[in-house]
């Protein structure tokens, strides 16, 4: 290597990117753009290119030129290297899965998420469980064949489609120490909070045409070039595109800013880092994110490391008294601070603070391991999660719908998916501590509204690293360490406990 | 048939407009959505699209299938019998080619377009000559090797890949006779315009927002529906998406309202068309529009024949005074007549009015023969289309940008495109005359705004025919006749000269 079978392979996962890219933006303008009676055509545009990426990774071709590639690997530099493990990771993933199996689990999917819309606005799950019960049996078939191609545990398999290299395993204990710290930490900081002054919320109505020139302002402001990018609206806010044009959404209500202007900084983050990742490898496994976790690192790192910081809230504050003008005393930093930062019991993952949080994340990777491994049926699942809830957080959803009715992954077959927020909040205060270390401007430059230091530090040891490195490797790259949950429990006492 | 090997093909063609609906939103996303920095990458995606495409329509097993399904024809109905000659049309002209050829002319078109922006720009043919040279010596290789598997001449050849079963045989004679009706209806036109009240113009500022809705009221009024069609900007208007998905732009100049507007309602014409296409061929090449010229009718036949109908502009004239106030005067029907409907000599052909624009068209349906059949070379083509200009019309362009420079056609590789234009045109008033004759109604509706009565008739007659019919027979079934020009002219007479 570099040879022949190398080069074809090249070849063929550019092309497979390729077609890749074609399906995100039809994704996006799916959200962000088409007239609803687009949607049954798109649905077909989009299955047909799955179809043909899926035939040209499946082709017995791909499979001979890696055995070709591999054995001829002398002298490979370690991006080579690791970019022809990823091919065979893809190419083992893909062939794993019989075709009718993957067609089933489309159409099961497809059907159980259609209605699971009605079955949480009518906060029904009985009307959804039929269709759950026929998602998670074909997805616990795929888990079941994915197993031994990958030599991992069914569930492993799935949280690696995810995260590559973290494995249930690790991630237990993790999250079982979080508990524990959660158990005496939330008390705290709720007491904390309660000694202090209640926040003032600023007072809309926000003109949605000037919330839009702000999100841009700022996404701007954060780094995101927007000759690469756009910011457009859509129901729920998401960043798609590609790589060289990456498309970052919002929604905008006209009393309260403070949604949208949040949505932005976080689809900010993720897309920085899809604009940072290694132009040299671009269209090649290991030019792509490093994994959903990594993703969200960065996401949460801009979110709720740099925007939510004290330096930042100071330059902020003035900026938005400027643009929204009206009473100035909600926009003073302190007060955006006690607004932006605070905890709370709640029903919803979504909307929940950054300690809490996880504790919605703990529950789910719990439940989900026992509906993979059969030791939770659907019908048990309603009573499950309220169980599992009042342990966590000490509160019962009042109904389903704000109970395990409402977040979309499971109906839409996404399973092993939710441990990846949390590895990502931990993972992006381990990095922000790296940083703080080896750019010791990187204050100062928020306290000015200037991610650059940041960034150029992401940029060097997460972002342009691709994903040569798995989940802890890149960690252990960039910190010194592999995942580390003291650094996001350091995180959270300076910022709510004392 | 139906049998095995004809759904088969059904199937793959299927397959193939659905890729070719990716591409297709995804040229509408180029032109109306991205950032500039998305262009390399875009044209990327197009080319793997493009020949993912061709690699379904020249597969091996399309030609077996064809000819499986080819033998075994008895009892098929017409739409499908029309349907499979369309595909064996499609499979002849794809495998004609040879694949090198193709990538060939894909690579000087593209180089070719891109100097000749500035060529244009600078109005220096010289930049662009030996460019366009090279398009014209792989245009002419393409055009030999298509010949023979088509039985046509190789210019004939082009032109049936724009508007299937028109023959420049057939076209000359008719261009020879409107070069004639022209020399006497152009001065006597003129003299008879000189003779009026110069059309006031109305006096802007047109705030865009305003221009814009307008255009989307208008656009609705003429019958497009908005939960299949979007409306957007972008530099040079145009009609695109999918038949369920119709996209259309326009751009906004502040001083003047009558660009956006024009542009839309002609757009209007094309979407209508697409989305009028028979739903049960969805997806199978007689499903599909029936040539650029039908095409063409279709949007003219709006913006032409209705929109600047005395009929329609006294339903326009209180709307347009409506919506941006100011003097009435200048939107009274009779000024809007003067206004839209003038005739005048001029040098670039999409600014011409409806009764010079053929000879732009003539022109270059003269000039693109004699290069494509070698009698004339590109050094010689801004003397050619000078003197050409001169004989027509009688002007000579003060510059090659307003000359040989100013369309984009040859230089992207385009040859036998341009008769469409005044194909359009003429069948456009062909298919007026036929629909007033059938429906009496017709004017009653454009008067009060109501294109539905129009519609209806191009519903069933044209839209819902597919590309069933070839150009001439589809005018025969729908007017009795195959293209007469003297509807068309007989339409300017009573337009221009009375």
């Amino acid at each position: 290597m570099p040879n022949a079978a190398y080069d074809r392979l090249t070849d063929r996962f550019a092309r497979i990117a390729t077609i890749g890219e074609c399906a995100s933006m039809l994704g996006w303008d799916a959200a962000a753009m088409m007239p609803s009676g687009g949607a049954k055509a798109r649905g077909d545009q989009l299955a047909v290119l799955a179809g043909l990426s899926h035939a040209q990774l499946t082709d017995a071709a791909t499979g001979d030129d890696l055995i070709a590639a591999e054995t001829t690997r002398g002298g490979a530099d370690p991006w080579q290297t690791a970019n022809l493990a990823l091919m065979r990771q893809a190419y083992t993933r893909a062939t794993a899965l019989p075709g009718d199996l993957v067609e089933a689990q489309a159409r099961a999917n497809a059907a159980c998420e259609k209605v699971w819309r009605d079955a949480r606005q009518a906060s029904d799950f009985k009307q959804v469980a039929p269709f759950l019960t026929e998602v998670l049996r074909l997805t616990r078939e795929a888990a079941t064949a994915l197993a031994p191609a990958l030599g991992l545990a069914p569930y492993d398999a799935l949280m690696d489609g995810n995260q590559r290299g973290v494995r249930s395993a690790d991630v237990a204990p993790i999250f079982a120490a979080y508990e524990a710290f959660l158990a005496t930490a939330l008390p705290q900081a709720e007491a904390l909070q309660a000694r202090r002054p209640a926040p003032m919320r600023p007072q809309g109505p926000f003109p949605i045409a000037r919330q839009e020139d702000l999100c841009r302002r700022l996404s701007e402001r954060l780094g995101l070039d927007f000759d690469h990018a756009r910011l457009d609206r859509s129901a729920h806010p998401f960043s798609g595109g590609t790589q060289t044009d990456v498309r970052i959404t919002t929604r905008y209500i006209e009393q309260d800013f403070t949604q949208a202007v949040l949505a932005v900084v976080h689809e900010t983050g993720h897309a920085l880092y899809e604009r940072g990742l290694p132009p040299a490898y671009a269209r090649q496994p290991v030019g792509e994110p490093a994994g959903m976790g990594v993703h969200e690192s960065q996401s949460l790192i801009v979110e709720m490391q740099a925007y939510r910081s004290d330096a930042f809230l100071s330059w902020l504050g003035p900026e938005l008294a400027a643009t929204f003008g009206g009473a100035p005393e909600p926009y003073a930093p302190d007060n955006l601070g006690r607004l932006w930062r605070r905890v709370e019991r709640s029903f919803i993952r979504v909307d929940a603070d950054e300690m809490t949080y996880p504790a919605h994340v703990i529950l789910r990777f719990r439940l989900e391991q026992a509906l993979i491994a059969g030791d939770l049926v659907v019908a048990d699942l309603p009573g499950a999660w309220n169980d599992g809830l009042q342990a966590l957080l000490g509160i019962v959803p009042p109904d389903d719908a704000r109970g395990c009715l409402q977040d979309i992954h499971w109906y839409d077959g996404a399973f092993g998916y939710f441990p990846s927020y949390t590895l990502g909040a931990m993972a992006a205060a381990q990095l922000m501590n790296a940083a703080r270390r080896a750019v010791p401007t990187l204050d100062d430059g928020l306290a000015r509204g200037d991610l650059s230091p940041l960034l150029g530090w992401l940029r060097t040891n997460v972002h342009a690293q691709g994903s040569r490195l798995g989940f802890n490797d890149l960690l252990r790259a960039a910190t010194g360490k592999p995942l580390d949950p003291a650094d996001f429990q350091a995180h959270l006492t300076a910022r709510y406990l004392v």
